[in-house]
């Protein structure tokens, strides 16, 4: 955690947030020697990662050469693994799509199966965007349940059989791999597409199960163990008779999943297996999964309206399957904090359906990768290398 | 935002954290010119942030000049105002307590008067320990009731009468001032006292009411708003009909505060106006005094349990009044933060009474400003003033 002020690292930094362009600017803000600043920003230029222009502003004589993120050279990609789903998007190091694709996919089928198809992906999208597979320098991936961030490692994860302990990065020779949970990706894409000024966001994935993504300052919290943000068992009131498969009762999981919903409207004689099913029959105008959906709102908003007096967040997405009919869900989420929160904490509170929407664990699994890689003590070990 | 490496700010942190301190390993770990290293050097030298001795490790010709911070030149005090104290401590630069005393004050007094006092200690202590009073740089201040951090105004504080909307940093002629309620302040002195490696920490304050101050990757987590923290407020299952001077129902502070218990001691019969009284009966024995106090133990650790999921820390400690019974309060505690919270979650938890004590709030304010004044920005500023 050693500040090391003016390396490479840093110098790009400078360059990729446009804080300074030129190599001049950099020795004007930097103090660096001219020299300093020249082997950095060559030794940049070298790795790919920095290219220089001849278009900067003319000033009477000739035009300063201006640095920019070299966006030709490398690729990173983002990988977003669901139950039932994977998608894959290939950027540049600006973090822009250059190509993605979408299919089926169990997850169920095990980690060898399931990564050789991420495998073939990569390849066919590398091809598209017409750069070698040697230009593939991160990957960051969403996966379905809980991961060991510092290892890659799923954590016991009860819906991806196959996968416990199982170490995703090794599977893949050459580029790093940063493996996080699905929400995690989720609130991470959600923030950088949608609400980049945000400094304290919850993004809360309401599908089969129940989950939050936390972004603190700007960056993922993942917490002391990286179990931050598992919402789905904290106690809701007035409902001990409902048993959780976590062993307890009244979990926020067991009276408000789509699992729950579903089952309950087994109970009541609808056909209802998942949350997909169960956002059909809301779709179809069914008022008892209408009124089930909305109550799932309100007993999400009790367990929010704590998390808002003990976070104050500026903005809770509402994301997951059951943000599909969000018009119920999100007006039961609202209902309930500004009844229960503290007024300074609601008063600028926004609250708000997922505005990337099926993207979100995408786009955030492929910045996972670009800002990894950008990371100024990573750039230090490429140049320093 | 933008970085600015190599600023004076950047080479004063190196030189604070011990990590380059002499000028040619601050020229090395920055890559800076050897004649910036010294006019940044000098810069702080003028300004009385770093001194230079001659007594560094000697290596066959002359020893290298030690730079360190210069303890003798500034200082800076953090101020604990309670409902019914006032604790003020000198410190050096380094964090090193010079003087420090307590009286009984009643906030209820009003700002002036009360602040008048403060200054009249002020200069009591810095004249114990030999400093001018234009030595004092910077003030740290914990107040008990909500303040909007940026200005250092207290918020509709409930038990500060006198106090709303008030300007406390203008009182104070010279010096930065930065004012944040007690529970951050507490949090801040217990982390850096206690658990300067612990990255995420939870200090929650049982007295009276009930607050809780977060520190998240070292540094305290005030939120959007400045409200984060606010667990008083929180619904706790099975209280529906525990009314709570906020308008809601079953909040924590209403079925767990020191002045519910009291209130529901009186209904038995026994004599308890506060939570001072209500630690006085723990203490002499009395049974149902024990009892109340283990089960708001538990209802703490409900609320608990919920933001171990949602927050990960790796150590929650338990301070403020109630704590002074820590045997019977933090063994409710554990009890149901360990059945209800996630096993991942609370595998390396520490949950632990406060070991800073009553001089958590003091130091927590006193760092407040030492840590503000070292900041790079603010070092940047005085040195290019």
């Amino acid at each position: 955690m050693t500040p090391q002020p003016g390396s490479p690292g840093d110098v790009l930094t400078l360059i990729s947030t446009g804080s300074a362009t030129t190599r001049s600017d950099l020795a004007r803000v930097t103090g660096l020697a001219r020299s300093t600043i020249s082997q950095r920003v060559d030794a940049l230029i070298e790795r790919g990662l920095v290219e220089e222009t001849e278009t900067g502003e003319s000033t009477g004589g000739r035009p300063p050469r201006q640095l920019r993120l070299h966006t030709e050279e490398h690729a990173f990609a983002g990988v977003d693994l669901g139950a039932t789903h994977c998608r894959v998007a290939l950027m540049d190091i600006s973090g822009e799509i250059l190509a993605a694709c979408e299919d089926p996919l169990l997850i169920g089928d095990g980690p060898e199966e399931v990564l050789a198809h991420v495998d073939r992906r990569l390849d066919a999208l590398l091809a598209d965007a017409g750069r070698p597979r040697a230009a593939l320098r991160a990957i960051g991936m969403g996966v379905p349940g809980p991961v060991e961030f510092a290892t890659g490692r799923p954590n016991n994860p009860p819906i991806m059989p196959g996968w416990n302990d199982y170490p995703i990065p090794e599977y893949f020779d050459g580029p790093s791999v940063l493996v996080d949970n699905d929400v995690n990706v989720m609130a991470l894409g959600e923030h950088r597409h949608a609400f980049p000024g945000a400094r304290h966001l919850l993004f809360v994935k309401a599908g089969t199960g129940i989950g939050c993504g936390i972004v603190a300052d700007g960056k993922l919290h993942r917490g002391a163990q990286g179990s931050a943000g598992d919402i789905g068992h904290i106690r809701v009131s007035g409902h001990d008779d409902a048993g959780c498969r976590c062993g307890n009762s009244a979990c926020l999981e067991a009276v408000a999943g789509g699992a729950a919903l579903a089952r309950r409207l087994r109970e009541l004689g609808l056909a209802a297996e998942s949350a997909a099913d169960v956002v059909a029959l809301v779709q179809a105008g069914d008022t008892q999964a209408l009124r089930l959906v909305r109550e799932a709102g309100r007993l999400i908003g009790e367990v929010l309206a704590g998390l808002v007096n003990f976070f104050n967040p500026e903005v809770i997405v509402i994301g997951g399957a059951l943000s599909r009919v969000h018009d119920h869900l999100v007006a039961g989420v609202r209902e309930t904090i500004y009844r229960r929160s503290l007024p300074l904490a609601t008063h600028h509170l926004s609250i708000t359906p997922s505005r990337a929407g099926v993207d979100a664990a995408v786009l955030g699994a492929g910045l996972l990768a670009v800002e990894h890689y950008l990371s100024p003590d990573n750039i230090n070990r490429i140049v320093n290398a």
